[in-house]
């Protein structure tokens, strides 16, 4: 059976995993870019960008897993594909949105983009398929799992759909990152989710980096 | 110059010192023990029940500072000393209320309990004294640095007292103990606290135990 799986949130000490005011200039609001610095230190995240070097150790070990084979398929929120809400204002024009992450983002699977306002999917190099759904998390997690071919269905963020699907008891393993900082305000990953250590096994594991990798592993012999 | 210092308050993943529900019963409300069970098994905290053994890794470490006797003073809010609000109606009473931890507290020097409504001090055996005040944080903090004649003052908590006075910039020094829960619901400690880590070194550590020991080091050269 394949596992859904949450990888590499960042969250603040109080739990925030973006900030206030998101924008094009700044898809993380207030945040900026604090909450993924730790990510860009890696081999992975350097990888993304296009430089050599990097960390290998523990952050580059979580990190690196977003793009393990095993992974079939993903689904965010639409506000993880663009700042936009409401009605899609680019459609059949020049300049299109395609998400954040140049033409061959870094997904190479079918990703579902839950939004209320369906378009047409937009096929991107690298096997990234984005594909635009008005779907319940368990209807997405279905299509998802359809779509992955036996593989594990990653669920992306932001960290509102995150908890909604966890929430929903929909999630078989969860990897959050904790950033030492105090956001404040935005988005809090936590909101509702009372009592989660009773489904999960849950592991701290610091880095010498200054985060916390936290590690949540559903009990029982589901998988 | 003495530090003023917050030791080992633990908090939930979501931020929470206490749950809600607080009672004679149960003094940190719906949380229970939960937050405080990786004390209740070093050798401090075993002592502390007069239990022998207990571990004396990185848990003992910090919460063995609870004794040093680098602590001439504490400052905790009401709600740590007792779970009831409004007037005292104990005041000359056979049964009246001398705080949580029988006649020889574990804190061995002056305790100034934040209140509104002042009463007698109260003098338990080993050296602690409860004194009622009903005084702002700064003007607590002097009354608490006079009293420990130049030794460090310790901010007791509950979570909103310490929070009150970490935002009003009084805190040298904050370690806090995150336990692996989420609460949901209770006094949490992270709120109005946006940008902290920009007057603080933070590290993060995590022990066997399960949990992670947060510490904050104020930066420059105060102290």
């Amino acid at each position: 059976m394949s596992f859904v799986r949450i990888q590499n949130i960042s969250i603040s000490l109080d739990g925030f995993g973006t900030g206030e005011g998101l924008a094009f200039e700044s898809p993380f609001g207030h945040a900026g870019e604090r909450l993924h610095e730790w990510m860009f230190a890696t081999r992975f995240g350097r990888g993304m960008l296009g430089l050599p070097g990097g960390s290998d150790g523990v952050d580059n070990a979580f990190a690196e897993r977003h793009e393990t084979l095993g992974i079939g398929a993903e689904i965010m929120g639409r506000g993880k594909f663009s700042p936009q809400t409401g009605p899609w204002t680019d459609l059949g024009t020049d300049e299109e949105w395609r998400g954040w992450w140049g033409e061959n983002p870094p997904f190479h699977t079918p990703v579902f983009v839950l939004t209320h306002h369906p378009r047409p999917s937009i096929e991107m190099e690298g096997g990234t398929v984005f594909h635009f759904v008005d779907a319940s998390p368990q209807d997405a997690v279905a299509m998802a799992r359809e779509a992955a071919g036996g593989r594990d269905v990653r669920i992306g963020g932001g960290p509102t759909m995150a908890r909604e699907f966890i929430a929903a008891g929909l999630v078989d393993t969860i990897h959050l990152v904790q950033v030492p900082i105090v956001l404040g305000r935005g988005a809090r990953l936590w909101d509702g989710l009372e009592g989660l250590e009773t489904d999960y096994d849950v592991e701290q594991v610091a880095s010498p980096s200054g985060v916390v990798h936290l590690t949540f592993t559903r009990r029982g012999d589901r998988g």
